[in-house]
């Protein structure tokens, strides 16, 4: 992805069928906004798809694999061959993200950056081989500028093969063991907060193991104390599928397709996204809650409202996999449910009248 | 239903297969327990079916009918009317359950007790008349004690139809104008809680109409102030679609098949059948957080924790409805996923090992 790409307005949402949409939630035979988010849901879809009946049957997930050259440091509760192993499990469907995408009849696609541990060409997988791994950022930048263009093109390009499909919605996730320290490390950086504000346990950290993990991040806030942008953060202080993740976020943006972003990692690329591009914006929904212990900070400076909660902390999509059946239910309530008109159901300004007599 | 009915034990968990379903979540390809909730309800789903792959395919879900006379008071937004008008709507297929279960695949069943304004006899409808309408409860008790069994027996009837289908979860819901006003008076009785702690706006009361309803309730409850025992509560102070909810609940824990409770007024049938029977509790799923005001304290006072809290509160079951996708999402993963063996991915073991050496 050229910087040039980053230039590029983001599409504009139809207010007007937005507007559409909530004068129908008002006619459907319910008290108004007794579907709570349901009803927004509905009502965004509607002028994000420039549509009367909103729809997200067509479902693309993309996983971006990458390493980290930061894990050297042993931050992660999993040693850093388990993201060369679960690039294999994503394409052999044993993973969490595997079962989610066939139950959800959701195309999955796996594109790994670069990986310490090589599975090599798979069945199922696409090759977007940058190197093993970024380097450590506490030494040096993550990435070159040639590196990050490679990683901003290759979440731009996934997008384009999932526009191609006719995908309704797109979903990105993430594997890479020590991502969660990059994604802090870049938030912080991005936000102006200590690292203690945002470092979480990541995959299971005890105590000790997130003290360990906040100096490492420390450290490499120091390094690039320098560092002014977002873009130049990202190189900084990223890493290869986090960088996939804000091509792919801008891209979808640029094009029009709205985005279900997952949690804690992808919320952070969201982050850099909207910093670079803040008409990209709408076109981002927030799928859940993450129990990473930063997510939470990310969603408020994103004025981010998401839909679930329910202590997931898993990455691959997953959070935002879960909630696609919420979308889907949204969409079905929106466009399948009787007006009060059609129903012959009196509303509730007859009842105003009545009390008021 | 009889009340000997109620004498009659809950069927108990299977507390080895639970044991099995939480081993299993700790081997498959995920960090342990970052799942959140999913790893619950399916582990729990495990020891109430009594099996190592839980399924929620076949979903029953009934919506019991009836009218209040306590609507006489003017203590909703919406007429009296709307409850039979709603009924036709269910029957059409109009309605928001009506969408939902059509979407989920589920069955859905509705049950019509005794409404005002009488749609008659309608495909697709069960007719189960005790009266038009409860006796308002400010004035004399809601039921007589025949009427309460009839309800509580139409509850039991509906279970055993749905255990006859195979069903593999049991979704009861309601329609009732003046409802939330029945099922708060009821839960503060239960709670002994003043009727200021629970009283919501329902359907959409503003302000002097919440004021007003309180104003009934506390009325209700000084009425009914010597009442003792959660099923008298029930009949001074509840509906006919609380006490068949309550009857359907307690068969449901007594055959062995798990419920997903909705929002406000099924909570407080579900506080209902709980104290008529403690060993009924384990039967009980809980799908989410109604706005309703005093749908918060009800799920505490169950030691329940939903699944989702996202400002619905319509009733019919369509919050219920709306979980299922999670808890069938739960059952995929906890069935579907490969183990780390399987997959041959490294455990955290193997990282803790390495970064202690």
């Amino acid at each position: 992805m050229s910087r040039e790409s980053l230039l590029v307005a983001c599409a504009v949402p139809d207010a007007s069928m937005a507007e559409a949409a909530c004068a129908r939630q008002v006619q459907l035979t319910k008290p108004p906004g007794s579907l709570g988010a349901l009803e927004h849901v509905a009502v965004q879809l509607a002028g994000l798809q420039k549509t009367r009946t909103p729809a997200v049957d067509r479902v693309w997930i993309t996983v971006f694999a990458a390493d980290h050259g930061v894990a050297t440091e042993g931050v992660s509760a999993f040693p850093q061959a388990v993201t060369g192993e679960m690039v294999r499990n994503f394409a052999d469907g044993g993973a969490a993200i595997s079962v989610l995408a066939r139950t959800l009849d959701a195309t999955l696609e796996v594109v790994n950056l670069g990986t310490m541990n090589d599975p090599g060409e798979l069945a199922g997988m696409k090759r977007a081989w940058i190197a093993p791994a970024t380097a450590n950022f506490c030494e040096a930048p993550a990435m070159t500028d040639a590196q990050l263009a490679a990683a901003l093109g290759a979440g731009q390009a996934s997008v384009r093969r999932a526009l191609a499909a006719g995908t309704e919605l797109f979903i990105g996730g993430e594997m890479g063991i020590g991502n969660t320290t990059a994604a802090t490390a870049l938030a912080a950086a991005v936000l102006g907060e200590p690292a203690s504000a945002l470092t979480g346990a990541g995959t299971g950290l005890d105590a000790a193991g997130i003290a360990r993990k906040q100096r490492v991040i420390e450290r490499a806030l120091a390094r690039h104390a320098h560092v002014r942008g977002p873009l130049e953060q990202l190189r900084c202080l990223g890493g290869f599928e986090i960088a996939a993740l804000v091509g792919a976020y801008v891209e979808a943006a640029q094009a029009g397709l709205p985005v279900l972003v997952d949690g804690f990692i992808t919320t952070a690329a969201a982050l850099v996204a909207v910093r670079l591009r803040p008409d990209a914006r709408p076109w981002l929904l927030f799928s859940h809650c993450s129990q990473e212990h930063g997510h939470a900070s990310l969603l408020w400076a994103l004025e981010a409202e998401p839909l679930l909660d329910i202590g997931m902390r898993l990455g691959e999509a997953s959070g935002a996999a879960v909630a696609v059946p919420l979308l889907r239910l949204a969409c079905a309530l929106h466009n399948g449910m009787a007006t009060f008109a059609e129903a012959g159901v009196s509303d509730s300004a007859a009842s105003v009248t009545r009390v008021q007599a």
